[in-house]
């Protein structure tokens, strides 16, 4: 059993490895939670986010409300958390869960150049159907106008791992009912075409197989 | 494409059935995203959680920080989120996915009584593991005096889904690329037996055939 709790730029030497640790989990997340504070009281809402170098972009309609307290320069929390198995225990007081998360505090930036909100834009859809941005249309400049984006730093954050197996010793040991890993993944189904598509497109590669996290230099590996 | 946003009570004769789409996504839920404010600033924190009836059962060390503030009394706001599909587009714009999601508001009661806890770490387990709370051995007085539980009332929730297709028009149609929805679930691999489980135990139905959600009445619609 291993639990591991590291902030990011906590220590110098370990600040590199702990981004790359941040920057995998929010990869492979396909969506985040979004918390801020709106009339002093907490708000948590599901978003699709997309890492981009040092930035998370969040976007939706301008009307959305934790995006407009975000471009307000309230302080957000944002929390993407990956469920990789349950640790099933003789005893329920050591029941837990392996997981990997990743937590964010900062202040968003309202994105309003033209160039960047592409960028944006683009980063979503590569950070949801990987290998679409080529044959996407990108949004024309009147549904820019009609998107609200937001850019976080990844500046402050904290990642926290707790993986391995079942840790219990002394008489639960003893104890006569099962005690292991039940692994969890998310998983992907067969594509199920529109029903107003096209007649003769065929689902691309990166559709029929479609999977997370995206491993191109390491595949054989996975 | 169907896309409803429902606030429990909001409508009297909308009620029930809201309440019951309520439990059913926590009950499905493994873990929540606990939002509360700290020092001014919005926190956001993953968390194994149990629908005990009307009630949402928190549990963890004492020293946990949100739990702390939650037991002193600071408005939490509780999202737990499926995801059910990615809604692959012809138009970067209209890309989406198909989700529930539940959000709670409220102000948690720190539980003391010794038999309530034991009530809501049954649930817990519970919630974890269907079907393992007469197998698992339940938490020493001990444990549960070092055992931080917190109920949160189900009573100002809201319920959001979108379900269905692609929803675009127009030109759109027209374009050369694929649109569907790739579906997404949760799946469960081979149970992995603890190192040192006793040997001849055997993993019980519960676990080699581990499943969310547990539907028993409706087992043979799924």
């Amino acid at each position: 059993m291993k639990t591991e709790r590291t902030t990011i730029r906590r220590k110098a030497e370990r600040a590199r490895y702990d981004r790359q640790e941040l920057y995998a989990i929010l990869d492979e997340a396909i969506f985040c939670h979004v918390g801020v504070t709106i009339d002093g009281a907490p708000s948590v809402v599901p978003m699709l986010h997309a890492r981009h170098g040092n930035v998370l972009y969040l976007h939706g309609s301008p009307a959305n409300r934790t995006l407009r307290h975000l471009a307000a320069g309230e302080e957000a929390c944002i929390s993407a958390t990956l469920l990789d198995g349950l640790v099933v225990t003789r005893a329920a007081f050591h029941l837990s869960a392996n997981f990997r998360s990743a937590v964010i505090y900062g202040t968003a930036r309202a994105v309003d150049d033209q160039a960047e909100k592409r960028v944006a834009m683009s980063a979503v859809v590569d950070a949801v159907v990987p290998g679409a941005t080529a044959d996407i249309r990108p949004p024309s400049a009147r549904e820019l106008r009609v998107t609200a984006i937001l850019a976080v730093p990844l500046e402050e954050a904290s990642v926290k791992v707790r993986s391995g197996g079942v840790a219990e010793d002394g008489p639960d040991l003893d104890l006569p009912n099962w005690a292991g890993v039940i692994p969890v993944r998310q998983a992907f189904g067969e594509p199920e075409p529109a029903a107003d598509l096209r007649a003769g497109i065929r689902a691309p590669d990166y559709i029929r197989g479609y999977r997370r996290p995206v491993l191109p230099e390491n595949d054989a590996a996975s």
